[in-house]
């Protein structure tokens, strides 16, 4: 397996040193531009910069005595210089897209560098599946850097995932070449209760001097807060007000603020900086999740400081948050996030700093994207088998698999039904009178059923359920193996059979999201990669999501992001009512209950 | 030997995180104080500080919730809580102190991190000597961190250290618990002309991941300048103007203001920030070199921070510049620079931002110094003998050491004259017409006669030369074995058997510096360790300094910093001529030449 290595600033600081000394020619030199100085905040005309080996070896006025023959002549003509933008948390397998799909997604939009959390294929294929997202991240043109899951299961006893993350695999992932951290600590109560699994994994990544991912899910900012930044989460991207923002920054954590497809969490903090004046250095920007469809179609990093200028932040500041700030927070300030002699030259040429219409990017010194158009190669790493085939259902499935049966004697029965809420991630706990019909409980009305398909170990279990809320109507199921956090396979159908073809197609295809009505199948996303993500470019990946958007429409669903809804059933850590493969799960009490209660 | 280790926060997180979650009680509370966050930069009355095993676990508005009945509570009682000061780059041995004698100094001005390289030792003693002072500095209560010398020799080829100091070196002790970085890098030349073992130092830091310090003396900011910045060096204290400082943070360096006890280069630098407006986030505060006198008599970085503030600097910004700034450079914001949860315990109370009173200094989580007085133990290394005994001559020195023969036949005789320049480092080459007595070379009028004996490998040598500007009278002798950077031992006088008195007395008591008139000892300062520090506490080593100044005076030198000028006068890098154990030394054009000038 390939690993492009990107020579050390020692390697090359001969080189670099020669160049800026006026000895040797430069490759590349991007000329007469404004230098957008993120160190000193400050917007400087008439600059150049010189670039050698990758790297940045001169910035300043004239150039001329780096300029030979064989250099590279690029005209900023008075055009804004910014460093590649920098993605300080966020999960790649949200746009359902390989790393290398990613790259060539997010390249075109100024995003050099990314700080990617691998949760989704921890769970499906533990340490081995975080080592092929890093080593792909690897073979990218752009700086993508791993930071290693840390909560797979995400509900201990809740949920069976395909593998468990240990502490002894943290430490052992800290010695990659590209993990800068442990991801998002998700388990929150488990910190502050100083849960010893968690905080191992913790102090081994202290221990190997790398950056502990926060995410402090609470809105409490109590002693619970205080104990959970006592114990070492040196950021945090999931406030959503002005207070969670400032707390953050107080107690000595940086402050993510998050623009993703489904996260808007930007304008409601920023206000901190723009407002209360804090000192903005320990603000960063972030996406978290980003679909394909907003790859495609509304950009990445350059999307989320356009958006923090609009909300009022000051521009340097705004390219600050998404350039310096975060290469300091992970340590590689030295390395990347500023366009400053021995870094990595990642630069883009803008002519509105306000717009940001990302017109040239350069990475580690190629021309990268031009215009909005990719101009290098993202290899793809050669997944093995064992990453393509995760579908493991045992046995082909039948109608009879999602059959729910009746207590004996009974006419009608009381089920606990999943209420989906529109726009809202919690589901709620509902209950329902259900008819029985030949002996099985069948669902009515928005009541139809789901399943939990177990697809990791082929056990052929199926956990099956009741869910409200969706508005399918007609014969009809749809199933997705992105099913967070465990990734097994959620089917909801009004129609055993339906639920049936839609979940042996998956297995057919490796995985993915497919919608079935009368025995025809009407969309078909395939996600070859874990069952998580696909190869193809993401114009192909977004416009069949969209086709799948449609006909979840076709069906008679009319949620906003009924997606999203569908693939978060399974996440036992968000209240109120969610399905596993052990059961059905009240969040309200992490304990599982029964699915059909005694009507009186 | 003893390594007081501090626990890592891996260690303590169970105990921080049940103290900050209110399950067991603090050690310490600081109650009710102003919360100078320099994270945010803001000011925030009514905090109280929550201490456990030495670090902080919780800040807050209240923090009843983490007292119990052995609980120690500190009332600020409304006054400001500062982080403890760090200073940025400093050679402890230029306060003649050891580590242990100088934290003692610096403890009570509320001082509890220095970044220290100790450059003087490493030329006397080579890695060996490195390691003795790093052992001791992590034997004290506070944080010292020791930057690996870089630059022993100064001058290769012009003069001979006690050792040298190789990549190989500088690799090894970068697997040390204390080293935290490259000392400065002094051979801007080497770098800007990419001296492969300049590099090979540079790179072995920057591939264990730590800081490597700068030192560009030069006024020049063109290619010479950029090539130097590309070398990897990411700090420097050498700037004096505001150009230089701005320079500096441009290119990506943080800008290291000095305020020691004679350099003055935070006022004509800080207009960066102050009227300038750039980012602070790249300034740093620091001492670089401090007499015993400065530290008895005005303070260290309480003094610097003063200064800043008075020259127009905001307090918060200052404090910054003194803290958070300098702890994110080296990497270890998450350690100390702060006071926020996790880091260690390094607070001062002071009840005036400006004037800085420095009331209170917790160090550690112990009360370390209160209204002046220290109040912890500063344990001393076993110094061994091979650092006590580092006075080698040979053989006892006599006035025949010292002839100056002259040409045969020669009446007068033109010499090279080490002129010294009042307020100067730089000297001036002169020439003088001398008298020849008994077939000698004799001083006349303001010109005495210079020796540089070989103190290191007893090799008996003596080099005699002429230097002119002390202004001394009558029959006397001065000599030093603090004589930069070899560290040999210098002699001034005026005539020659007090010049063997003098050496011989030093090479007696170990080192130091002594002064000699009509047979008689006027002033001893005992510098046992390595002829360079002494084990006594500062008071002591400040007054025997003052009285060896008034000796000078009294011999009738009449100069402003005399004993510094005495102790720079083999300083081999810096114009225009100077002695080494070598010969006499052009600096102006880096060769030797000859004492004696035919006349005609």
């Amino acid at each position: 397996m390939e690993h492009k290595t990107f020579p050390d600033w020692a390697d090359v600081a001969p080189r670099l040193i020669a160049v800026a000394a006026g000895r040797e020619p430069a490759d590349m030199i991007i000329r007469d531009g404004i230098w957008i100085n993120v160190h000193t905040r400050e917007a400087l005309r008439g600059h150049s910069i010189a670039i050698a080996e990758g790297r940045i070896a001169f910035v300043g006025p004239d150039a001329s005595h780096c300029t030979g023959p064989e250099t590279r002549i690029i005209e900023a003509n008075g055009r804004y210089m910014i460093p590649g933008l920098c993605d300080g948390h966020m999960h790649i397998e949200s746009g359902m897209l390989t790393p290398a799909e990613f790259a060539a997604a997010v390249i075109p939009h100024g995003t050099t560098t990314m700080f990617t959390d691998p949760h989704e294929i921890a769970n499906v294929l533990g340490l081995a599946g975080v080592r092929m997202m890093h080593d792909e991240a690897l073979m990218q043109p752009i700086n993508i850097f791993t930071q290693m899951p840390s909560c797979a299961p995400s509900a201990p006893g809740l949920e069976t995932t395909g593998y468990e993350i240990t502490p002894e695999d943290v430490a052992e992932a800290m010695t990659w070449p590209g993990i800068i951290g442990l991801g998002e600590m998700m388990n929150f109560p488990g910190v502050t209760n100083a849960d010893p699994k968690m905080l191992a994994e913790i102090a081994a990544t202290q221990r190997a001097g790398k950056t502990v991912g926060g995410h402090y899910a609470s809105p409490d900012l109590g002693p619970a807060f205080a104990a959970y930044v006592a114990g070492g989460p040196a950021d945090d991207h999931e406030g959503t007000c002005e207070a969670d923002a400032i707390a953050r920054a107080r107690q000595g954590m940086r402050s993510m603020m998050r623009l993703g497809s489904a996260w808007y969490d930007v304008e409601s903090q920023i206000t901190a900086v723009t407002e209360k004046g804090l000192d903005p250095r320990n603000f960063i920007l972030c996406t978290d999740d980003c679909h394909s469809a907003t790859l495609v179609h509304e950009g990445h990093m350059n999307r989320v400081v356009r958006h923090a200028i609009a909300c009022g932040c000051d521009p340097l500041v705004a390219l600050q948050m998404a350039t310096i700030n975060t290469a300091t927070h992970f340590g590689l300030e030295r390395e990347l996030g500023s366009t400053a002699p021995g870094r990595r030259a990642d630069v883009i040429l803008t002519s509105d700093l306000r717009e940001l219409p990302i017109e040239l990017v350069i990475a580690r010194g190629q021309v990268a994207a031009e215009n909005g158009k990719i101009t290098v190669d993202c290899p793809h790493y050669d997944w093995p088998d064992t990453a393509r085939n995760t579908v493991h259902l045992g046995h082909a499935l039948s109608a009879t698999d999602f059959e729910i049966k009746a207590p004996t004697g009974a006419n009608r029965v009381r089920a606990n039904v999943i209420g989906v809420v529109e726009n809202q991630a919690p589901t709620k706990a509902l209950k329902a009178e259900l008819p029985i019909i030949g002996g099985l409980v069948e669902g009515e009305g928005d009541v139809c059923q789901i399943a939990l398909v177990e697809r990791h170990r082929a056990t052929g279990g199926v956990t099956n359920a009741f869910v409200s809320g969706f508005g399918y109507q007609g014969r009809m199921a749809m199933a997705s193996t992105v099913a967070h956090d465990s990734h097994h396979m959620i089917v909801v159908g009004t129609d055993r059979e339906q639920m049936a073809l839609a979940a042996n197609r998956l297995a057919e295809v490796g995985g993915g999201i497919t919608i079935w009505r009368e025995g025809r199948e009407l969309a078909l996303v395939e996600l070859p990669i874990a069952g998580l993500m696909s190869d193809s470019p993401a114009a192909q990946v977004a416009a069949k999501a969209q086709a799948m958007v449609e006909a979840m429409v076709t069906c008679g669903c009319t949620l906003n992001n009924a997606y999203m809804q569908h693939s978060l059933l399974a996440l036992v850590v968000i209240p109120e009512l969610r399905i596993s493969d052990l059961g059905l799960v009240d969040v309200r009490t992490f304990e599982k209950i029964d699915l059909l209660e005694p009507l009186a």
